[in-house]
């Protein structure tokens, strides 16, 4: 326990949907402090697409009004319930999109615990079941108290700014890759589509694992040079290129699809070119309502297999935090201190992707000198 | 090599698609004879939805006039060519819906010929590519000549009017229950999706593989007592029970869809039940450009895995074929003698599946006695 935690928590608030590009300051009351709990005090915050579709209402209404974004949180800890051994006081932590689950089913029990279907809470707009009602409000902010099984340890020798963009953008990709094709990709042909902050991770990830061949999938050639600085081998836009499918059937074992939208895709190319035993698995969260939609034929004449998947366990954070530590790594960030006309732009830009290819907020320091 | 191969063949022809309510007796050139075929006398023809899409004209034109359908073909082996080692004049075999492959590239050489990609030959329609633009024709016919690896062996002890629809659709649906659920299905849950005539298969195969719970799944009760007698031993009306997925989440290792259509259908209540590992296979195949749609957040959410699946290969055929021979087991079938009338009657009931649940065409020496 410590004397530094304020009652009220600091935060850059979206008011509702409609003002989605008016941020304030505000300071709002968090729940208490349950045993299992951990309090950190933010020093830096990731800015996820998920953000941008929030705030502005893509995925439905605010559960409270002056809600605040943000799950790509790095920060000190700085208050430890009593039941906590996983972190003590002054460790660096990261938590990501999920803040608590219900801990006891099967799904939790083996790390799998992001697909919880008994009480997944979300790290913000999330109503908590243990928590009367309590909505969650999230990492724009001066202090974030969570469970603490759901806050990574961020390995001294990992930047905090790589570490933020990793639990929710990394993780979303880092999870997928290794349950569809495994955690040593040596020989393996991976596909990333679509080249923004999710898949500029991935093709990091890909090459991190020891990927034979690590393809790049972007509708134009403008982000060629930076997909093979990140890791991919292998360029093919596809707006440019529409033949490319012929040269490469029967090639990959996983194609993870990263891009914003599902809206007009054409899912068969990726389809046709899987070997037998390939997955194409989509991490892509359009607006709630858009659909993606298939041809039957592809999926009945390649066997293919057409997978989602959902963030990633919290081991699976700490095997993500380890490999860019251990590998030298840092995501590819644009840093913007955090203010009110910071978070502004970084929603303003990020709902146009306009960021290569991550946004993270810094200078929480400055922000909060109150607290 | 014998005698009693006619130079012309026999058989029920459907003209033109305008005219697939009038099949008519014709003759017809089969191809010659390579040193890999076999050429049988047809003794018995299951009756595919695949043949009454194909005739109406919804899976795509003919590429031949008086096109004879038919690819669960059983008959007697009446001429063998010269390096032949597979079968014997005199053998029974069964013939499903693929005729011919490359056989040289690595899904020909590993037991997945039905995923060959250069060289795939429909066992009916097909432009054969080593014949000339032979185009094949089907098994509503006095004889059929095919590659003798596309023949399986049926045993002593099998019915042939249960071996012919289990070539096609019994294949079908037994393909992606043992590859995706293994052929030991001892502890697990296993969905059937549509109770027609490759439900009506995939319930008994999954018994007879051992599944814990089996499952049909059917829009109205109107199936209820046969799909508990063909191997169910739970039944769900998903047009009266709409809160069914709530008892039900987290439990099934395999879900297959095998009803007639996608349109309309709502994927996502299957996707939410399944278990963290298990799939979604779909082996419907609806006419070519309707597409299949849902929600991504339903893959997201439950980590879920759709799959496809395209009939299934020879050494499949040949265990299935096995496995209904010794559980002593034959698929419930309609039998209708063979004759201008018998197609008619087949085709029309057959696309409206009107028919419980397989049609069988028998007599085929009164039909061709001229052969």
């Amino acid at each position: 326990m410590t004397s530094s935690v304020p009652k009220l928590f600091s935060g850059f608030a979206v008011e509702k949907p409609e003002k989605w590009q008016e941020p304030k300051l505000v300071q709002y009351e968090p729940r208490e402090l349950w045993p299992t709990d951990i309090t950190i005090k933010v020093k830096a915050c990731g800015v996820c697409g998920s953000d941008c579709h929030q705030v502005s209402g893509n995925w439905g209404p605010f559960n409270r009004e002056n809600l605040i974004v943000g799950h790509e949180i790095v920060g000190e800890v700085v208050e430890v319930g009593s039941e906590v051994t996983k972190h003590k006081l002054g460790d660096i932590v990261a938590i990501g999109a999920q803040s608590d689950s219900c801990g006891e089913c099967t799904r939790c029990k083996s790390n799998n615990e992001q697909y919880c279907k008994h009480g997944i809470v979300g790290t913000y707009n999330s109503i908590h079941p243990k928590a009367n009602g309590y909505v969650t409000q999230g990492g724009y902010a001066s202090h974030f108290r969570v469970n603490a099984h759901f806050a990574a340890s961020v390995p001294k020798n990992l930047d905090i700014h790589s570490a933020a963009p990793l639990l929710c953008g990394g993780l979303t990709v880092y999870s997928p890759i290794v349950r569809h094709a495994g955690h040593d990709l040596t020989g393996k042909t991976i596909g990333i589509v679509g080249i923004g902050g999710l898949g500029a991770m991935a093709l990091q990830i890909s090459k991190a694992l020891g990927a034979k061949d690590v393809y790049a999938f972007s509708r134009s050639s403008a982000k060629k040079e930076d997909a093979l600085k990140l890791g991919a081998n292998h360029f093919i836009a596809t707006g440019e290129d529409k033949e490319w499918t012929k040269s490469h059937e029967d090639s990959f074992d996983l194609i993870l699809y990263c891009a914003n939208s599902g809206k007009g895709a054409d899912f068969n190319p990726y389809l046709d070119v899987l070997k037998l035993t390939g997955s194409f698995v989509t991490v892509s969260a359009p607006p709630i309502g858009e659909l993606v939609s298939f041809q039957p034929f592809s999926l009945l004449s390649n066997g293919a297999n057409v997978a989602g998947s959902g963030i990633g366990s919290m081991k699976e954070a700490d095997e993500l935090l380890k490999l860019y530590a251990d590998k030298g790594l840092n995501v590819w960030i644009e840093k913007v201190p955090i203010s009110e006309e910071g978070v502004k732009e970084v929603l303003t830009r990020g709902s146009k992707s306009d960021v290569r290819y991550r946004f993270v907020l810094t200078d929480f320091d400055k922000a909060f000198k109150a607290n």
